[in-house]
């Protein structure tokens, strides 16, 4: 059984694509955000009740909707709505690339993250596109990668996150397994006054590519091809911890200074 | 000019610690979320407007609150609030550890991520209480690593996230720079009726010790230790890059598929 979920909230037409494909492999079971959920990263909901709610789309799927973020919606199947642990979690198809340092913010790779903590093979897969809704190039190739998963397994700790060019399946020029690259956001505060004359603030972005060059999922994905990126969650700057210790820094004093 | 924010709110006690103590050796600002924002992750705000409130606490400090997450907080900060850059972020006193797989869940550290993205050396710092609120030991070290950070930088794109144990200083057996460990919450979802009649769940946790070994964050806090991990955020996970590609994935018969 494969456990889908998503950002883009479970009336998204990305996860109805990525349930059409997926059908036709294996058994498949939602569960996903009632509401869109972008840019939540790997938040997870402690503060309120969660709340399950049975969702049919006529034709498409059964599944539940979750008040809550993609990762609590994992955690929430795997721990108390699926009555058998899913073979796979994919998360997707999502409206927008998730690439460079924006993986850090992207609810479609937590929900991937999610399922990889609690040990299940996930995979993460976006479409390059904030307009284009024909999710079906993307939803093919999803269909592909699940059959390697479920032939070959992934890395324990190790998810994939893949993302697909918005161009028609005859141009797309390969597949390129690459690393995460460093291009990000760069925000703009649009301030406003209200009707009540209070400022407030719209947070907006754009993609600045920087220093990208080929062999990097931003430059893959900007140039027709379909990239996929092995991604784990070891925050640990392992080459500085040395320069780090050099510094020499001990717990003296410290009671003197309080 | 040192900016300091939190995930606990502004009103928490841990961020008046800090700011104390900082406001020792430097001018001090606050910009952090209205309310509590734990375990928001790396999440931002797009889609709901951001205000910014004006904050005084009566010989603390003065600073503006946000209706935002941290990562909102030093995103604002730095691009609409403060009219000069920082010269060092300083996220915290978190109530509680962000210790282990924890890491990508922590509001804390997410604030340090923002700083370190938008180019400022930046520090994460938690204690390792959830009840305890003397965080004059925390305070006291994080003064030492504040000093440390301005005259030595930190390598660009890496944070430190440090975590204090719950002991009086002079139990401290010392400072250790270790990687992140592999411990993890393990969740249950407390299934509840509500007034209505209608299910809902609260999720909790627990952090367990997964795989530990003395020379992780996890170990060295819960050994009386100050653990400081210099903390980076390409998530790649280059060992399995080759494994990947010996699948020969290829974007043949996308178009058939359809």
């Amino acid at each position: 059984m494969i456990l889908l979920s998503n950002d883009d909230g479970i009336q998204a037409p990305g996860l109805s694509a990525l349930c059409k494909a997926l059908k036709e492999i294996d058994e498949v079971m939602v569960v996903a955000p009632e509401t869109e959920m972008s840019a939540v990263g790997h938040a997870i909901t402690l503060s309120d009740p969660l709340r399950v709610k049975e969702f049919i789309k006529d034709g498409d799927f059964f599944g539940y909707a979750i008040n809550g973020t993609p990762a609590d919606c994992v955690k929430i199947a795997l721990n108390a709505i699926l009555d058998k642990q899913p073979d796979i979690i994919v998360s997707g198809i999502n409206q927008g690339a998730n690439v460079g340092t924006n993986l850090i913010y992207s609810g479609t790779v937590s929900a991937a993250t999610e399922g990889t903590i609690l040990g299940i093979p996930s995979i993460a897969i976006s479409f390059d596109s904030f307009l284009n809704t024909d999710f079906s190039v993307a939803a093919a190739f999803a269909k592909k990668v699940v059959l390697q998963v479920k032939e070959k397994g992934l890395p324990k700790g190790t998810l994939l996150n893949v993302n697909v060019p918005d161009v028609p399946a005859d141009k797309i020029e390969g597949v390129e397994i690459v690393p995460q690259g460093k291009s990000r956001v760069i925000e703009k505060f649009d301030k406003r006054i209200d009707p009540r004359q209070h400022t407030y603030y719209w947070q907006t972005g754009e993609m600045v590519m920087v220093d990208e060059d080929e062999g990097t999922d931003c430059w893959s994905v900007h140039h027709n091809r379909i990239s996929i990126t092995p991604v784990q969650f070891d925050l640990t700057d392992y080459k500085n911890i040395a320069k780090i210790q050099e510094w020499g820094l001990n717990a003296e004093g410290l009671a003197r200074d309080i």
